[in-house]
């Protein structure tokens, strides 16, 4: 038992970090693997970085942005010249071309404008490759510090919304490791335990990935917190025997009007939650927001593989040949969405009044 | 080109039969194995029945059903004796053996009862237990028979539903291989085909066993019906994309007021089926619909082991010591069935009285 508690006592600990600077390269949980294996990877190169996003080795929309940055850091270290507008140039297409490695999630792009946007502003201020280098360097810690903070305040936010032996229900994973700490759907559940608050947590193991088995079944049992896993389509069946007071889920964008492009399965989650008079919540970092999104329809769904679904787990499971149909993502209308949360606060109906206001405070 | 379509041609000469009797044996393909082998299984005894129901090497309503008539053949060979009356007995406990191998499937209850009534009016007529077990085989033989038959007239009653081009989303396994063939909800598919009216069914995988996916595709794939594969948490998305016309399903159990117990899953379907204005329509023989239970509340649900879902495709997917939830059925309320589908015709709403009335007709 004391040795239990030990191994417990030394994994809380030491949190596993999907993404950190390591001096000269950018070191990356790779969560496929997980639980089964803790490997981290040292990518040294943006056509490295590309490859860890576009094959989910990093995953979460935020824990994707952080990466990305670091990847741009990566390619500018790779400009040879002397010459600071030059040196801006290669930091337009090194962001260009990391862009190309995700579709859907929108902090991806966030983090390399801002990445851009700084270059930009340095180069304009001159000073040695070395220096720019360097200053550059320190944008990428502060978004990934940032998204630290911001997690914290969103948990903050959401924590009224749940009170003591509330059952809550998440898919995917929007957990700690989809950001730098605490996650964002997760935020409440983490912050509810360091004040004694009592959650009953349902994880939907989220098909065809499983995310919500291998991450968020898995961290939430890290950190000591009550979770059960579900298949999805027992998310139903769980509402209806009234075991459910909440569904909280991520989301990799949502447009101005409040339609939310989450994990594959959300939306179902949301028409089952109205369904059953159950709040759905939907926790996001402002980043996320995406004024250049009007509705769902402008979010391009990210189509994969079919052996993520035929041979998902390692063997195949389904005939040779067969068709499938594998989006990624689905778009859930703002109908369904109780209320966005955000480190500013709370945001409900109307959405597109009311997320633009979060942008004018 | 042409190798393949003489493989397919002869796979299609070839159809899989999940039961059959051989002479002395139970022959029993392996459903677990499927699509990946091809096993047929030789049991001699009901303890072997037994295991194979319980274990799931056998499944789907009818096809049990079927396997537990054969298995109370099986046991009432092992009597050794010369008495009419005491071989009744015994046929009596193989039965109640036997009924213990699975709690939710009511065919399995039903034919057993049969058999068992059988037994006792062939004991009452007297006559040498070689003679007793010749005419309990006819009475097996006799079950398998009549649910073909049964089978093809659920087929011929839903085919009017269903119309060229239409898109039809089925769960689970309901198809040729739970039951003697056609199978309960694909039955009008196979019958559309063979009248060149080509459906598109979406098959969804149907976790944690994964039946839709392995089963379901790899049947309507051999039989050349044009099926797409989804994870169970894309069927909103799809039919929020006006992609499916019809849900239709088979079903263990249907109460006297028409709730529905089904594979996990299928209450998720029908509360989304009717938010998005899509029917909900049921396929099962009248030995489905039990007279001895009032409503859904008295079906008991299964609950089976954890591994289903944290190891079941030869790969553990979730961490070491989680909770699970893991129901193998859950209960749809009347109120979201457009209609039941039975060999004696199509019930709708009242339930109650219209399922009562079939049984009178």
């Amino acid at each position: 038992m004391s040795n239990d508690n030990q191994e417990q006592t030394q994994r809380r600990s030491e949190p596993l970090t999907s993404v950190q600077w390591g001096g000269d390269k950018l070191i990356l949980l790779d969560q496929r693997l997980l639980p089964d294996a803790i490997v981290y990877l040292d990518l040294f190169t943006p056509e490295e970085v590309w490859e860890s996003i576009h094959a989910m080795k990093v995953r979460g929309a935020p824990a994707i942005g952080i990466a990305a940055a670091y990847g741009v850091v990566l390619g500018a270290r790779q400009y040879g010249g002397v010459d600071a507008a030059a040196w801006d140039d290669h930091v337009v297409k090194v962001s260009a071309y990391l862009a190309t490695s995700r579709p859907t999630a929108v902090n991806l792009f966030w983090a390399l404008d801002r990445m851009k946007g700084k270059a930009h502003e340095l180069a304009g201020r001159g000073g040695s490759v070395a220096d720019l280098n360097e200053a550059l360097l320190a944008e990428a810690n502060a978004i990934q510090a940032e998204d630290e903070e911001v997690c914290r305040r969103i948990g903050e936010n959401a924590l009224p919304l749940f009170r003591d032996g509330m059952g809550v229900l998440t898919h995917c994973n929007a957990g700690g490791l989809a950001t730098a700490k605490y996650g964002t759907a997760t935020a409440p559940m983490y912050l509810a335990q360091e004040q004694g608050i009592q959650l009953k947590v349902y994880a939907d193991e989220t098909r065809p990935v499983l995310q919500g088995a291998r991450l968020t079944a898995f961290e939430l049992q890290q950190a000591g917190i009550d979770v059960t896993l579900l298949c999805d389509n027992m998310a139903g069946m769980v509402m209806s025997k009234g075991w459910v007071q909440a569904v909280i889920v991520g989301t990799d964008r949502v447009a101005t009007n409040g339609d939310v492009a989450n994990k594959i399965g959300t939306y179902s989650l949301a028409v089952l939650a109205k369904a059953h008079g159950i709040p759905f919540y939907v926790a996001c970092p402002l980043s996320t927001i995406d004024l250049n999104t009007p509705t769902g329809d402008n979010i391009p769904i990210e189509e994969r593989p079919a052996e993520e679904v035929t041979e998902g787990f390692g063997k195949r499971t389904a005939p040779e040949g067969i068709k499938v149909y594998n989006p990624a993502f689905d778009v859930t209308p703002h109908e369904y969405v109780t209320a966005i949360i955000t480190e500013k606060g709370i945001v409900k109906a109307p959405f597109a009044e009311n997320l633009a206001a979060l942008f004018q405070a």
